[in-house]
């Protein structure tokens, strides 16, 4: 397809796909005259991924350029492929050094990923993962606003996240191709979080009725 | 205690305690002389909950002064509290009108709502809550991007979304007084939702492991 339909499709205007294109977040289409390039279904493909990041996640253009530059890793195997994609997704802010409450916050994050028996704190190089570091950070701030969380406490919600990610990755695993799983776990893990935040939120709604409702 | 105490204690300066008395985040003191006053533990309740709205849920000042205001509504039962207090926290965006995804999308919400038997999503005036609107609005951001989302997919998240609820009310009743409880289940939605976040990264990295690892 020429650059308007894929501008039509993808549902963006041929500006701001030349402005992907410029900057590397779309890769370039087979030039087919000295004006002209075709694109191809791994470009729509692409596209409406940088928007998912761009427009959804709301990353600045260089934080999604290193999650597509991680998508697009062949050299590493497909378990690495997705955490390294994941990885380079944003997350909360690093824990503080030399707080208290983040001391205590990992001893929490570790002994519940102990009871888990889980191995996903650590990456490459066993280097700690940023939605490692993140529930560190916000256990931490539970912690310091007063209301105390334990590994215990955290179970039953780590226990349910668990079943989420089984949820997710059979959406991913409805591809068949790796580079596209790929993509999908990455869209999946964005585009799942404010669904399942608002769904959290009207389920309160619903609990609230069936506990206090007069 | 004296406003050094409650600074110490809700671990902000004196600045910004002065300050949220200012804008009328906190309740004034006791006043016991011209120039001091006493506050209660109700007052560093009430600190530690505008830190975690401000802080950690990062509202603007005015937000939080209406969600402050109904937690503060005596006049409503104890579910329309609940309701009115998290109705006023920020949502996502309002979806669109005139967009044939949004259309889709409010179809599919209230076909879930109807397979779940969940009247969640009126509010007082049979009004749509803004839980409603960001569950329509992030539902038609998957259609848009091409990943299909209808009913029968979204119902093991809305039933795992309602597993959570039962946790975070059960910790909201652990608190005695009606209005610690509003306060408590304002804190627990915010403070939750970054824990939750994290803790799906992590079981995708470990459910990740367990497809895919060589």
């Amino acid at each position: 397809m020429r650059l308007a339909e894929l501008s039509r499709r993808g549902a963006v205007s041929t500006a701001t796909v030349k402005y992907y294109l410029r900057e590397g977040l779309l890769p370039p289409g087979r030039r087919i005259s000295a004006t002209q390039a075709e694109y191809g279904e791994e470009h729509l493909r692409r596209l409406r991924l940088v928007r998912a990041l761009i427009q959804v996640g709301r990353m600045p253009v260089a934080a999604a350029r290193d999650v597509l530059a991680a998508v697009d890793d062949q050299s590493l195997d497909q378990h690495m492929r997705l955490g390294a994609a994941t990885w380079a997704l944003p997350h909360g802010p690093q824990p503080a050094e030399d707080d208290p409450a983040v001391e205590e916050a990992r001893r929490t994050v570790a002994d519940l990923l102990e009871r888990l028996g889980w191995l996903c704190g650590t990456g490459p190089g066993e280097e700690l993962s940023p939605a490692h570091h993140g529930l560190v950070s916000s256990v931490a701030a539970l912690t310091r606003l007063g209301y105390s969380c334990d590994a215990a406490r955290l179970l039953p919600y780590a226990r349910l996240a668990g079943e989420l990610a089984v949820h997710d990755l059979d959406r991913v695993e409805e591809y068949d191709r790796p580079a596209e799983q790929v993509e999908a776990a990455v869209a999946v893990t964005v585009l799942y979080e404010p669904v399942l935040l608002s769904l959290r939120r009207l389920a309160h709604v619903q609990e609230s009725r069936r506990r206090f409702a007069p």
